[in-house]
């Protein structure tokens, strides 16, 4: 990144670090051999991979060997929800890719309160008899809420315990997208309480397309791409070597920084925030306030198309997004913020901006000379 | 690669060229946006992108937007499969991926000769008034038989013509899974006569984990994997900006190279072939003579234990496979050669060394030597 610009949308992509960069670097050249073939060299990229997987999984809290390495989140969630058969029941604001794949069952959406959470007797009251998998995020992607998963996984082991006593075989798998906010929460996947969990390394400062489900043992799936039978015959391919390696160390140094981090991002963000709303006090912050990523702020100005201010801030090297990268595309409203309830004229004026590694005091604070500005000549413009 | 060593498994794997490479790096660090997001240096990055994808289309001759970036061959196979509704048809001696692929679908296999080449006839007799799809490789990754792509193309559009004259609606697709040979055939779409095409990076001197799906116009699939709606909603996920700009340089590289490599690999290829069936006169050569990938030579001997040479080769710096990487990795018998007709006592001692753009007359010489000396001692040891 050019040192004159200030990045504040580290939700829609990271960098990769550079000692991940370097970690991979090998498996592009000299260690490039197929890790199926038999030979030593092959044979020591096939432990380099394995050993990849495991320091995944210990990052996670989990076996090795029940990491599923994919393409990407994307992927990892059409995995999970093609591998199963059934009603899914999922929340009204998860990321597209969830939101299209559980559009492929029966499901049902169940609805967030005001600041984007949603409630564990809301999950428990839509699942049915048979409802196989329910799946919510760990945190969202547009607004930065923290959902209650531990609370909702509690919930479903009631369900579990029922569906015992009654005989119903019917399976109930627990899954998160937790592709947001891997490297500022606990993902350690038995205090979440999660039978699945996708990891995408693209947003922990990793390589894009290399992401992960991790399956407890007693998940059975249905493949969704079929072939050599690589990754438990779940995700046929040659393996993503490389990748692998990389989203190992990322995710390694994501925890192991997470706690400095969230404390630093989320002081910043706060700066941000209280000076926004101080200058614009009909400003509405989305997200809820206790439960959210330390370096997420969504923030709406009435009555402002925040598109023009991406464009304003662009002129000035500051870059932040509306809603979601994928979202702002195709020049549709958010779902998300619709969900939460504001109204359409609060929902166009938002800006997401999301802090990250490189996000410093004075990035910030020229961020916010520029937002400052660009909403002020907005307003001037509109109220010519 | 070491300078001590011999590497003769191309067809497994290709170590990514240095340029590719460099094209790449940017991609990972200062242009890291998501192309998807709206401020200019992310434009950019989608520039690059769109870029690339044209410049892919360009060696294959198609359009840009007709390209969908998968993660390999394999998915690239499994999204041709999944996206279409009926009887498929394809060889027996495909590989695995489009094997299973078939297996989920009703499905024809057709018989190949002794060579491994299908005859047109025989494909035209497998097709049924249901039939949606037949796949049939470019070139066999097990022995290099090159297919008649255009033959069975234009009996692919005589049925075509019967359909429309009968009124019948049933689409029928022609793919070509090219991953193999894709370097050493011309893959020029319209004078293979194929509606779509297969390629994969990791097999031409780019990124693992990069394939991309051709489809003509005119082929309607259901996608595979649904979200953000990338790829024309046929593959969703945030681009593998890194990887396509990859994929476009190493496939220029590939088809600029291609008459010249051939020759050259050609030769030193023959050099081999020649030398090993006079010390070894039972020796059986599978693959067709006349319509062979230049970098491959399948060779058996018989009543030897191919794994023990490969494990004899690995100690003298000499790296090759038994059968495709895939198959070797379960001890099971390759499909292949049995189906080409191979006794099992034949196809058990068989080795399959392919050549690139590594190879040269120095490391033939040297593996030459290693390779003669290994089955004798085998021999021996077996007289004993």
């Amino acid at each position: 990144m050019n040192s004159d610009t200030v990045y504040l949308d580290y939700a829609a992509a990271t960098p990769v670090d550079e000692r991940v960069m370097a970690a991979m670097l090998p498996f592009f050249g000299d260690k490039f051999y197929n890790p199926s073939s038999p030979y030593a060299p092959a044979v020591e990229v096939r432990h380099h991979y394995e050993a990849a997987k495991q320091r995944i999984a210990e990052c996670i809290g989990a076996k090795g060997s029940d990491i599923i390495m994919t393409a990407g989140a994307t992927e990892s969630i059409n995995l999970m929800f093609a591998g199963v058969t059934g009603h899914v029941v999922t929340t009204a604001i998860e990321h597209i890719a969830v939101l299209a794949a559980a559009r492929l069952h029966e499901h049902s959406l169940v609805a967030v309160d005001s600041t984007g959470r949603v409630a564990a007797a809301d999950v428990r009251a839509a699942i049915r008899e048979d409802t196989v998998l329910v799946s919510i995020s760990l945190a969202n992607n547009e607004i930065g809420t923290i959902q209650p998963l531990r609370n909702i996984s509690e919930v479903i082991q009631e369900v579990k315990r029922e569906r015992h006593a009654t005989g119903n075989q019917t399976p109930l798998y627990f899954h998160s997208d937790a592709s947001q906010g891997a490297g500022l929460c606990d993902i350690n996947v038995a205090r979440l309480g999660v039978d699945a969990l996708t990891l995408n390394a693209a947003k922990l400062y990793g390589p894009k397309q290399v992401g992960l489900l991790w399956i407890d043992s007693h998940v059975r799936l249905n493949p969704l791409i079929v072939g050599g039978g690589q990754e438990r015959g779940l995700r046929s391919g040659t393996e993503q070597v490389a990748g692998t390696v990389g989203f190992a160390l990322a995710l390694e140094l994501a925890v192991g920084g997470r706690k400095s981090e969230v404390v630093r991002l989320g002081e910043l963000r706060d700066m941000m925030q209280s000076r926004l709303t101080h200058n614009f006090p009909d400003a509405v912050i989305s997200g809820n306030q206790r439960h959210r990523l330390a370096n997420y702020l969504s923030i709406s100005f009435p009555n402002i198309d925040a598109e023009r201010i991406v464009f304003l801030l662009e002129a000035k090297g500051v870059f932040v997004a509306t809603g979601s990268a994928c979202a702002a595309n195709k020049g549709t409203r958010s779902h998300v913020l619709i969900a939460l309830g504001l109204d359409p004229s609060v929902a166009d004026g938002s800006l997401r901006i999301t802090l990250g590694r490189g996000t410093d005091k004075l990035g910030c604070e020229r961020a916010l000379e520029y937002i400052v500005g660009a909403v002020l000549s907005e307003r001037t413009r509109m109220d010519r």
